[in-house]
């Protein structure tokens, strides 16, 4: 598989200009239009984008709405565990359950550089048409821009989310109490210890494979457990302790997580201890950060094992009353240590 | 204002590297959430960014939803009559409004080149924030990025906006009939020759300003008098002659249009001259073509002229039984000339 991405990511130069984007494919006329009709609605064909005019037409809801948007500019394209493709749509589908809602649409809109090849375009979108297909979310509408040679670095997508609240939505991290008890839904820093071998040519073997995965089916279970849930966040940019530092700023306690119990793959933790940087800090893309009221970690874990993106969940920590740090990290033999928050994090594009 | 715009768009090499966006800022640290927090933040704020988490929450709705995507990459960034950020907002809202919305809620990813001055950012979200006034349209969600040097131009903008559907939407242009009448809201060619003589250097006096500006009040005038509407369409890439195209494909039927009376601004018209452009292929970003039943042309100009933003409107032409082309132009003393569909128009990054 990584040989066909990698080929993918290395044009030879026997592919012809026909096979490229042209600046003309962004420009209204009717190459555009051939580009968006022969190549992009057939793959992520629905009722919706069937009628697309300026918008796409959407039913009725009666709930509470949630939207949220995401720009990815992943480099590379392709990377062991997924692609920008994917990572486009379960990065946006997964704030939105993060936050209690039913993701129900998305839009998607491509900045392609002038140049790329259209057989890199088609793989990209298979990967989006697959993954909104796994997740049960249409792309509704659409909008392609191209920029001339050297103005974007391949593909960015956006994709921008509404989903309906069903159920109560987590009270936040302001909510968070004393006692709180803190989970993480499965092994930590792969997606961008994956992003960044692949962009270095770091030739780990196993490779570290990236999390990207949707957290629908996670927070469903938990909701239908009737787990009272404090605050979900999915770690993404920052890793965990961007959402821990985060979540102290939000209720002004102490959060404390036991280094000994963190997951962490074998591949990902030689990776991290070889370039010297800290897995909490490093980004996940289906991975989540779950704060559950006391005595309720044991069920919550239970329910996200049921999973299976979020089989390997574990109990890592709990809030405390105010310390000498917002966020403590406890290690071997009781060692209290404040948990540094980076000015910004060591791994640019990787989501 | 030109100069104002010209010194931001040729930053000085005073400019202290603290007052640039860093790839730190990208990252999920320390640094990007000061960046959201004290410069992003303040000037779009509303309940909705106020409480934001991974998603917005947005009120309940009842009625059926419309939802569009639109990215930016408009280079310069600043040119007369308008900037990439006033431009986010009303061609998404625009593109709600053709298609029978009431926009609601918008929102806005910013993918930004390292070494960008924070100056020129925050003169974009000014802006953004000024425009999403005027149509009363909070931006409720977001998302920043920063890719390296020469991996994008300075800024792009994704908005993504959900309208609600209050009385029945315009059929489309699968609806049109012979007899239909055309109508144009205002100047044509405005904003492609704006962009591309700034973008170019072009020195006319006076410059070609854009026609950027919301069509919210124009539509919602048309709606609240009764005219029935058949389609609607803002002219943007590809210009007049693109939607002319697109509806002709529909329907099936000839547009004859009136080329005498398609209305121009002299100094579009003498850029055009000049350049040897065609102003009907030429971008839009405040200019619709309404499509009315046989005989309610003058009652919809009537309406439109009444509206700031299409005080210009103009009858151009009509729906005819399908002849030697899709798309027909009137030329003086009768003569028909078939409108040609460009393969690519000849503006890349005027939106």
């Amino acid at each position: 598989m990584i040989s066909t991405l990698e080929s993918l990511s290395c044009p030879s130069n026997a592919v012809a200009a026909t096979d490229r984007v042209l600046l003309a494919h962004g420009e209204g006329g009717r190459l555009m239009r051939r580009l968006i009709q022969d190549r992009i609605l057939p793959k992520l064909d629905n009722e919706f984008l069937r009628l697309a005019g300026d918008a796409a037409m959407l039913p009725a809801c009666v709930g509470q709405l949630a939207m949220t948007t995401d720009s990815f500019v992943v480099s590379p394209l392709f990377f062991p565990g997924g692609d920008i493709g994917s990572l486009a749509v379960y990065g946006t589908v997964n704030d939105l359950v993060v936050a209690g809602a039913v993701p129900r649409w998305i839009s998607l809109a491509l900045i392609l550089e002038e140049g790329l090849e259209i057989a890199v375009l088609e793989h990209v979108l298979t990967s989006v048409a697959a993954a909104a297909r796994r997740v049960g979310v249409p792309v509704v509408t659409g909008d392609t821009k191209v920029v001339p040679r050297g103005a974007a670095d391949k593909i960015f997508i956006n994709t921008t989310g509404v989903g309906e609240i069903a159920a109560t939505p987590p009270a936040g991290p302001q909510a968070l109490q004393l006692g709180d008890e803190l989970i993480v839904s499965g092994p930590i820093a792969r997606h961008g210890i994956a992003v960044m071998s692949a962009r270095e040519g770091l030739e780990f073997d196993p490779p570290p494979t990236s999390d990207s995965a949707p957290l629908v089916e996670a927070v469903l279970s938990l909701q239908r457990s009737f787990v009272p849930l404090r605050a979900l966040r999915d770690a993404t940019r920052g890793g965990l302790g961007a959402v821990l530092h985060e979540w102290a700023d939000s209720c002004g306690h102490t959060l404390v997580i036991d280094e000994s119990v963190l997951p962490m793959n074998p591949e990902t933790r030689g990776a991290c201890e070889l370039l010297g940087l800290d897995p909490i800090h490093v980004a996940n893309e289906g991975t989540m950060v779950v704060a559950v009221p006391a005595g309720e970690s044991e069920r919550a874990v239970a329910v996200l094992r049921g999973v299976a993106e979020t089989a390997q969940a574990v109990r890592i920590g709990r809030v405390e009353r105010l310390g000498i740090a917002a966020v403590v990290v406890e290690r071997a033999a009781g060692l209290r240590i404040p948990l540094d928050e980076p000015i910004g994090a060591p791994l640019p594009r990787i989501c």
